[in-house]
This record gives C-alpha cells, structure tokens and sequence, in this order.
C-alpha cells in the first residue's frame, strides 16, 4: 500500500485527523508538496521522505493540539525547526505530520542575576547571541549552523566551545515537553542543580523527537568574556598536534575552542576563505578571560606547542582577525564544497577517547586516501571529535557507495576504539545501524524499554532512535 | 503480617532465596540482628527500618547473582555504600537484602591521557584522591563525608566543589548497572560525548538505587591546579553577601568554592574548630589556576566583596591555612552538634536560582527564630544551594516535631522560590512528599512509567523514588 492510498483511501481515521488540523490551524497547515518535500529531508545522502502534512505551530498549545490529533488517529508526529540536521532526523519514512516549530521563535525570558534565560525551540542561537548582546551575557554552544536552540538540544548538539563550556547537555536546565498523549510537563526548575527525581531534563536532550516534543527551553548563559585571544599553529604531523591538545587539556588551560584542520582542510579553507596558511595540520585555538589570563593561557599553550612539533603560534585579540578565523572555520563544509561544485558534501563526525584521536585520525586519512575519495578532516579535538566532509558525484552511485562504506568503516573504527559514532550530529536514521554495536543489546534493550513507556504507541518520529 | 512471618512462614521462595544467598556466599551473607541495623539506617529523622539479610559484594558477578536470586522470589534489593546517605535512601521498608558494595573498592584503571578513571562503587572519594596524588590529577566532587563513588552517583552528589567543577551529573562519563533482572549494561563509552541514543548515564545518576544496582563507574579527572588560594570574606548581612557571590559569577571569575556561613554557624565553627572569626554571614572561598591567575582572581573577588558590604577579605595559598579553612567548613556537622551533645543532629538541603537565594536565606532564619530551634545555615552559594543542620533533643518528640515542621516549611518554601527541595542530598524517603510538588503530576508519572519500564516488578529499593 503506498503512502497516498494510506492516506486517501484505507485510514478515514487518518483523514479526520488531516481535516481536523486544517479546521484548527488554517492557512498554518499545508499538504502541498513543496512544502512536504522542504520538510522530508535535511543534508545527508538518504532519500528525501516527505512527511504528509504540516503544521506550522505557535504556542505550546498549538503542538499539543496537534499531537493529540495525531495520537488519536495513530498518525507519526515528527519536530521539525530550521532544517540544518545531518543524519536524517526529519525524514518522514511512515509518513506522518511534520510540526514546524521555527515560528515559536519568541525568547520568553532573561535572568540576568540567574544567568539564565528561557527561549521557544525555534529560536536560533545567532539569534539568541543577538538579543543578549546588550546584556553582557552569551550563549556558548556553537554547532556551526545557526541551528535552532529545540533542534540543538534535541540532538545533544555541541561544536566548537564544549571543550570549555560543555554540550547542549550541560546547558540546558529545564525543558517544556509535550508528551505523546498531548499532556504538558516542565522536567526540572530554574535551581542550578538538583537531586530529586530522575533525570528527565537529560533524558529529553537528546531524544531527537522520539519521546515528546521540546516546545520551551531553559539554558544556562555565561558572562562574555573581558578578553578574548584566537591563533593558528601549524605542525609537523596530526600525531604532534593531537599530542600538543592533550597536554594542553591535562594542564589546566581553560581553552575555549581548540580545532583541528588536517592538510587537505587547510588547502580547501585557503582556497575559499582567501588565507594564506601553511597547508600542513594545523590548530585553530581561541581562549576567554581576562587580559592578562588570556595572554597567559596563550603563552603556556606557544610553549607547549613548541615541545610538540608545532611552529611559530601566531595570535590576536582584534576581533575582526578573530572573525576572520572563525568565519573560515565554520565555512569549511562550504570551502569543502567549492572543491567540487554540483558534488553531493556529506558530513559525518565520531568522537574517542583523546588518547585514540591521532590514531584514529590517522586511520581515517589513510582509508580517504584509500578510497579514492575526497575527504578533508576537521574536528574538535579538545573533546576527542572529528568529522569527515565527504564528497560524492550524486551522478556516479559507484562512488555514493564508496563514500558511504567509508563512513561506516569509520564509525566501527571510533566504537572499537572506545568511543561513539556519533559526537554530535546525532543518530537520525543515517547512523541507526551502529546503535546496538555501540551500546550493546542490554542498553539498546533498556532505551526500547524507555521508548515505549513513554510512547507506546510509537508515533513519536517513528523509524529512528532507539529502532 | 509481620517481617519475621514474611521471611519465615508465609513465603517458601523468600526462603529459598535466602538459603541460595548464603549458599553462594559464605560468610559474606549475614542475617545477624547487628549487620541488619547497621544497613537499615543513616543519619536522618526516620526510624531505622533494617533489611531481612547483607550480601557483601565483591564483583559485578556477585551482585547480579544476588539480584538474579532475589528477583526469582520478588525479595527487594537495596544497594548500599558507605552509609553517609542523609534521606533515609538505605532503609528498608519492605524488607528484603540490603548488598554492600564497601568491598568493591577497586581502582580498576586510570588514563592519565584522557583525565578519567574507572572505579568500583565502594571506593571512596577521599581513597581515589589518596591513589591520584602522584599523577597530578585530581577529582573535584566533594561532598564533605568520605561518601562511596557508587553512593555519590545514585544520589546525584556535589558539595563545596560544584559551582566550578558540576556535580556527579556532569563527572560521570560511563556506568556499568545490574539491571533488576540481573543482566549487566553498559551505559557510555568514555569519548568525552555522544550524540548517540537516550542518555543512560545520566537516568542512573541520581536514580537511588531504584533502576539498578551501579557496579562500576568511569569519572572525569581534572590536573590539580598549580596554586589554590582560600580565603575569608565577612558581611554586613546575608543579602550583601548573596549578591557578591551573584557578581562574583556573572563576572566570569572562575572561583573553585564560594560558600555562606551564618552568624550563627561561624560561631559554632569557632567554637569547635578554635576559630576566631567575626560572627557575622561569612563567605569562605576558594580560587584555582596559576599563581598569576588566582592572585588576580583573588582580587577581583576582593573588589566585589567591598562593593557589596564585605569586610576584610585576607586570602592565603599555603596548604596548611587552607586545610584549617575547608577543615573546619567540612566540620560544620560536627560544630553543630558540639552545640548541644546527645541531640540529635538533621542536615537538609534545598537549592533556588541564586537571584532568590538572599530571599529564601532570611525567610529561612526568620522561620527558625520563630521555630525556638537550632539550626545554623551553610550553602554552596555559588549553586544557590543551603542546608539547615538542625538540633533536637531526641527525647522530645514536641521538640521533634517542631524541627520536621520546620524542614517541611523549607522544602515548600525553595520549590515556590522556583526552585527544588534537594540540590544534592536526594529524595530517599525524607522528600518524597514532595516530589509530586515540585516536579508536578505529568513529569512524576513519566518518572513512574520508566520505574515500571526497567523494574516492572519493583524489586529495586522499595518505598523510595519515584513513589
């Protein structure tokens, strides 16, 4: 039975539903195709699967409407905010209503004294940073993409400053979930910490759509720093640079960002951000405090670079050659792109224990070189972090699949080596396959348990997490 | 129908169970009347409640024999540590074996490149730091007593530490859990993070015993810094040092300990610990970094402190002035009870958001003025987390109701604040009345339903969380 004799045909149930959303929402539901199709795929090499409709919601009263339509009539609920996932979150494999939660985008609330503020799912971290800017205050977590802050917590995104300021994980406080029956909770307060009950704001984070809908999110901020220096240091090889990271960490210095770009990396952001760098593994570094701590932090991480193969460390204060930096960094999926116009980019992280990483970034460079594919290498290293961006001709399948076989020699490549196939960008449908492989079947077991406690009738972004 | 006909007459499985235990392990199965009121109790208000028998554990394989044996025959499981737990978490209510994990006190490895370690859960905090000392690393959580690893994750533990290096929540990488049905998972890798499924680490932290039994776990380390400053801060009132510790945060200084001592509490410190400190609301510090960090760090503070009301603040960075300082913060149980020997002594905790910290703080001692009782005020004021360490003559009951009333007051009082009734003692079965209060009705049957989920027939500690 196809998805549109599902639809028209055999479910009046699910038919009511539909009318029943269009009655509610108005010209804030569509069943048009271009809309569907806009909200059935994000970035990755999976098949676009659009979902049947979708909702476009307001109010935390909206999304629970809509999901007790939904629940009554067994119709899948999927979230979607801005579009920027890249393991096939949103896909709609079972059909279903997409809810599209980037027109909740007002910030609720600042607490200044708290450092902590209250935002809707889909408010955007740049747009966030915006709105504090007079306020002195910031929020760290930077994934790249101006992701939105519902989307970033329901993946457990992270990015560049989680070496300093942690994931999504330890920056959320509390969140606003409606669950799958429609009913609303709030899992946790505005008090920093608390030991009472299990944990279900972090139970949330991360749940990627499969266990409620986030519709309000209460986030740590943090002070902007007084100072703040960036620099580039080039090395001999990946092994001295992974070397000159874990020494830094084991010293104590609070870096705020510490990136690795790997031979080819550098070459591409050269060639689209007009820099002149060294084309060898280099370290992007940043450090937040005050003057005289951020020169002291710089100083100590110049030395030990210098005891690591490192070259000369070069940094800056300005903020504009700070930008310029990091405006580089954040484009190297586009630099990566520009390799190859009309080529299909595909971007796929892991994360190991820090002491595997050159080893495993070795690893993986010499598979790329293998293959025969292009791959450059970048990656968050203070946390063990890397992603490859793959590139494919979408017109030659022979070399689709040789992108996809590297990827997953590369996930079981970081789960044998102890760590997970999936840093940040999360699980989707793209890295489904590796979740019993890493977790084992009892854990697997436990989260399917959880899974269906809480949405026994599966219609919670069906078809991913936990399988 | 009595414990005793329970075990003895009315269930042949119960005694089998019970004859299977102390067939597998020897002397290590203990009925005696002493090991059973030892295992049943901790220092609360409650009664002790003791369990029907004691396995003392030394691996994984024994607790999941023993879990295995008492699931068979519907007896319940209680872990238990060192017996520091402050909310009745160890009694027994229903019966059943009480497993001592004190045995399992092994260091199973430590990785000085990637800052963790793998511990057994009855090894202490005081023994991993003792084993670390020539690495140069350290673990920061310090709640105080010589707490079990295993027991400070069940409660979700933190202390003096907190406010710079987070709580059990955000230290514990990995676990390895007996589920109720014996079998053994594994939790998390050690990559530093993992965008991978629900986050299992963070359901079993702070979960009390009630969704297994923890039998390892990995924890981040940090380097112990290079200079370690503390020093002592007098205030005009609670507010004025409530709102430099707000200032002192929002600035970005990275202090290590920022705690609150009441007048009342400096002069029971004085008294025991031969302090000579103005009684006055008193702030003890604490900075870590280089020496250059941690002089400026210092006066920063310094700065604040005289904008907000502070006296003098006389900082010093030799260990033995320091040790005297955190000593006799550490002793603030002690000092209470020094106040009146023989009555017995009840700490209980609660945290806010830190802008109504200064508010609960002064409601709070008005509220013991008021009460005729003693109970001196300390707190982890960074976190916005404080403790009432009440005294009362046991023979009292009058007197004993009082202080129950007077905690209950409290309780409620930091959940309207916005806040929670435990920042880091946890529920046992002192709040579990108030669970449903601050957590409300939604999120406590979400609670219920993961509880049915992995221990559907509710072996795992009885009577406890989440209700």
């Amino acid at each position: 039975m196809s998805v549109t004799e599902a639809t028209t045909g055999g479910d009046d149930r699910r038919a009511q539903a539909f009318d029943a959303l269009a009655a509610q929402f108005g010209d804030r539901f569509s069943r048009s195709e271009a809309v569907r199709l806009q909200h059935g795929h994000t970035v990755t090499l999976l098949a676009n699967q659009p979902p049947e409709a979708v909702v476009f919601a307001e109010s935390t009263q909206d999304v629970a409407f809509a999901v007790r339509v939904c629940a009554d009539a067994g119709v899948p609920v999927i979230a979607f905010g801005t579009g920027t996932s890249l393991e096939g979150h949103v896909n709609a494999p079972r059909g279903g209503v997409s809810i599209d939660l980037s027109r909740m985008n007002r910030i609720v609330e600042i607490n200044p004294d708290d450092l902590d503020c209250t935002v809707e799912p889909g408010v955007t971290r740049k747009a966030l940073n915006a709105h504090l800017r007079d306020t002195g205050l910031f929020f760290p977590i930077d994934p790249g993409a101006d992701a939105s802050l519902g989307g970033m917590t329901a993946t457990r995104a992270s990015g560049t400053n989680a070496v300093r300021y942690g994931t999504m994980k330890d920056n959320v406080l509390a969140l606003t979930v409606v669950l799958p029956s429609g009913e609303v909770i709030r899992t946790g307060s505005r008090a920093r910490k608390s030991s009472t009950g299990y944990d279900l704001t972090r139970l949330f984070v991360g749940s990627e759509g499969t266990l409620g809908i986030i519709t309000g999110i209460t986030l740590k901020l943090f002070g902007i720093p007084e100072e703040i220096a960036a620099g580039v240091c080039p090395f001999e090889s990946v092994d001295g640079a992974c070397r000159a990271v874990i020494a830094t960490i084991q010293s104590g210095i609070p870096v705020a960002r510490i990136e690795l770009l790997d031979a080819e990396q550098v070459a591409a952001c050269n060639g689209y951000s007009k820099l002149t760098l060294a084309e060898v593994p280099t370290l992007f570094v940043e450090f937040h405090g005050t003057k005289a701590g951020v020169a002291e932090q710089a100083d100590l991480f110049g030395a030990i670079a210098a005891d690591n193969g490192g070259g000369a460390f070069v940094w800056a204060t300005r903020a504009e050659d700070r930008s310029r930096l990091w405006q580089a960094r954040h484009d190297v999926y586009w630099a990566t792109q520009a390799l190859k116009p009309g080529w299909r980019v595909t971007a796929t992280d892991v994360c190991v224990p820090i002491s595997r990483l050159a080893d495993c970034v070795v690893a993986t460079a010499a598979d790329v070189a293998d293959s025969g594919l292009i791959a450059p290498i970048v990656g968050h290293v203070g946390d063990g972090n890397f992603h490859l961006t793959l590139l494919a001709d979408p017109a030659d399948p022979e070399m689709l699949g040789r992108a996809s076989a590297l990827i997953g020699r590369l996930n079981l490549r970081a789960i044998e080596m102890g760590g997970t196939c999936s840093g940040e960008h999360g699980v989707g449908q793209g890295k489904l396959k590796y979740l019993e492989r890493e977790h084992g079947p009892g854990a697997l077991d436990v989260m399917r348990r959880i899974k269906h406690a809480i949405d026994p009738d599966g219609i919670m972004n069906p078809g991913k997490m936990p399988g």
